[in-house]
């Protein structure tokens, strides 16, 4: 059922982020030079909250259960060049401009392999 | 702690998909043309699985509790273009070309508000 409270959360301009049961928002890091999805995370209230107010990346990271500031150890910080939210508000957009890969593995994208016929295939 | 198995979900050619305690993995769409992020939602087994047989993107929707077919009412389908996984194969990436808008009030992407001190903008 839609309530008035979703209308408005879909019209609206007050930002009113809708975390599931967790608390968690999906998140998802594009390079806005290249457009390349780089990364995929959750956010909690406080993850959101820093980001804003910091124009740096936070997540909330299931594993550790913890706050993670993208690149706190690496160096390889996200700036927010901007930031959306999508129609239900339980989504985040960041295009940003990354100071090193995004990827733990040393790789500019997590997104490093194609699903070609039920297999795995290293992208150029 | 990372376990060969980890290691091999990362780095080799084999699909494994990590789902989470919920069955679910991320999956977000962008428009293979634009580049644009048109939507982000969740996918269970039976939606990748559909998603790599048929080439028409499917999710699971949360709040119904069932397999969805993007665009299966509004005919706005959304054919692969590219499909891939990241390093630890708990999110998906989908290439693209959408037979119409992706956000059910009509906009072509979901994330039409930007987020500017505290409050949403409209993207035009």
């Amino acid at each position: 059922m839609t309530t008035e409270k979703d209308k408005d959360r879909e019209s609206g301009t007050r930002l009113d982020p809708k975390f599931d049961s967790a608390g968690l928002l999906s998140a998802v890091v594009t390079d806005d030079s290249s457009g390349d999805v780089l990364m995929v995370a959750f956010m909690n209230a406080e993850a959101l909250q820093k980001t804003l107010d910091t124009g740096i990346a936070h997540f909330w990271s299931r594993s550790r259960q913890s706050l993670w500031k993208k690149g706190e150890t690496s160096g390889h910080v996200q700036e927010v060049v901007e930031i959306r939210t999508d129609c239900d508000q339980d989504a985040i957009w960041i295009r940003a401009k990354p100071a090193g890969p995004a990827c733990h593995t040393g790789r500019t994208s997590c997104f490093y392999r194609r699903i070609i016929d039920g297999k795995l295939e290293h992208v150029a």
